[in-house]
């Protein structure tokens, strides 16, 4: 996947801005690949940026539109689809990471086939990739795991790039989710290739580099949950890691969409990833702890990064709150 | 897939006996199944069956060709295809473990589809699976795993079903590969399914069942196999195991296809499949070791089983040699 940049975020009709949360983190963390936001009738979501139809985002450069936004079911909805022809008409690529493809759309299938416009489903991976070698490459690499899913791994990742570019580092966001594709225009949905090949894709998302160079690579689910803990597993054996670093979300009382299945402790999660790691890199490390506590006060989260970080000795931050540069200068 | 028995053995040009293991397999374990053997001039294989052209086996009541025989790639040779036109002219199904799909041939395609013949592409399963629910199931479970991949999960796990079976127990064998599937006419291949889903396959494969059934499931890959642990770890959450059988070929140097690595050690191996398995049946216990010894001597066999058997506490057998009786009675 390479879709071409810069984008025209359509926020449709987005219910809230939670539905629009994939344009949202394309526009937080790479608003230079921005150049506006198309929203329909009854759109409850904005970004901020300057609202545009499509002739207009042409003429600023566009080159895709990306639809940023989720309704029910992650369906591509009738009311879009006179949209999305205009913008194959009128010069721009799609981009989407819904469950249904744009490709499966008929008339858009169409329409792209006759004017040679790419269809990008980020969620649907149409490479073809290798099995697994397990050969260790030069260049050095990040992964973030976690005690759960959705606990802040994409977000955990894409603040340590930013805070490493920052800083002079040749680093690179590696994304394997349809978000982190849709952010960065690159990437593999490893959830969604065929379990033979996990570790292989993964090894040919982060391939080898210079030393000096980092790939920040976006973890995916649990090794503790019930549901995915294959595809961890694989994603963390593809990517031999140097550093890991654990995703947290302590308020959680169950683990997501198990509600049979309590959250590991973190001291039996790491040691637990550590392991699994050191069979495709033995020199594997912990780098930090990074703790989603948007639902505990500040006095409340502060206590809580404070406590774990004194009981595993490891530098523990809410990426949010504090930012990943204690993290960032732990690793150099 | 519920392939319709019994079947013809389709041995085509096979190169030699090895060529046509899956025939080996389907007429080994399941004889009841096999009305007869179809060969090709300059075959090498032949398993003793009846020889049979494509009239006399369906007089014979045969319901499907099985291509029984794989050539360097896994691809549908062209001398074939003749004689698979001809099956589903005279009235049979066809069903094939290759990597490529029967159904992506035309001619066959094409003839499946006037004449209401199936085509099963048991390496392509066509199901769509769950996402996992975690949820445990009536029934009881056991799961083969191993030290490494190709070290006898498959046979074990049916000489395992076929010891219960005489035993009286209420058993199944539940394929997740290619030659499990043909042999039994069911299973999911799991390697082939996407990653969201191995096990919610598994979950699919081994459904709730009566208090005293034993779903005795193939074990794929291994958890310290750098290409596929994340198959295997999937395998091991969605089967639910009560119980684990560790496989293990002793004089194996390296890991299947992966040269710079070597095998882990049983004990390690043991430890790590128990702490998965736990995660969703916390009850789960190892109930034997099945070693393939082919490449020692009888003495060396002999020895080699012994010390494990004693460094261990348990139970550890070859299940050509000595077969499975005593990880059955350890069971009940």
């Amino acid at each position: 996947m390479d879709i071409q940049k810069p984008y025209l975020l359509f926020l449709g009709d987005a219910a809230d801005s939670l539905a629009a949360k994939v344009a949202q983190g394309i526009h937080d963390w790479r608003p230079e690949n921005v150049v506006g936001q198309l929203r329909l009738k009854n759109c409850n979501a904005d970004l901020g940026l300057q609202d545009m139809n499509i002739p207009a985002a042409v003429e600023a450069g566009a080159k895709t539109l990306v639809v940023g936004v989720a309704n029910r079911g992650g369906v591509i909805s009738d009311l879009w689809i006179e949209v999305l022809q205009q913008a194959l008409l009128d010069g721009l690529d799609l981009a989407a990471g819904l469950h249904n493809k744009l490709a499966d759309v008929p008339q858009l299938r169409a329409a792209a086939d006759r004017l040679g416009r790419k269809l990008f489903d980020v969620r649907h991976p149409t490479g073809v990739f290798p099995v697994a070698s397990g050969i260790k490459r030069s260049g050095k690499r990040l992964l973030t795991v976690g005690t759960d899913c959705s606990c802040g791994k994409m977000y955990t990742s894409l603040a340590i790039e930013k805070e490493m570019r920052s800083r002079g580092i040749n680093v690179d966001f590696r994304a394997t989710g349809q978000t982190g594709i849709l952010i960065t225009g690159a990437g593999v949905s490893i959830d969604a290739v065929v379990s033979d090949f996990i570790s292989g894709a993964v090894e040919t998302l982060t391939p080898e580099n210079d030393s000096d160079h980092w790939d920040v690579i976006e973890g995916q689910g649990s090794l503790f949950h019930a549901s995915f803990a294959g595809v961890t597993l694989g994603l963390i054996h593809g990517a031999q890691p140097d550093a890991l670093i654990l995703c947290h979300e302590p308020t959680r009382t169950h683990m997501r969409g198990l509600p049979t299945y309590s959250l590991p402790e973190i001291g039996e999660c790491m040691e637990a990833n550590l392991k699994a790691a050191q069979l495709t890199n033995p020199n594997v490390k912990f780098a930090g702890i990074s703790v989603n506590t948007s639902k505990l006060s500040i006095p409340e989260s502060n206590k809580f990064l404070e406590e774990t970080e004194n009981r595993f000795g490891m530098v523990t931050v809410d990426p949010v709150r504090q930012g990943v540069s204690r993290i960032v200068e732990g690793l150099l």
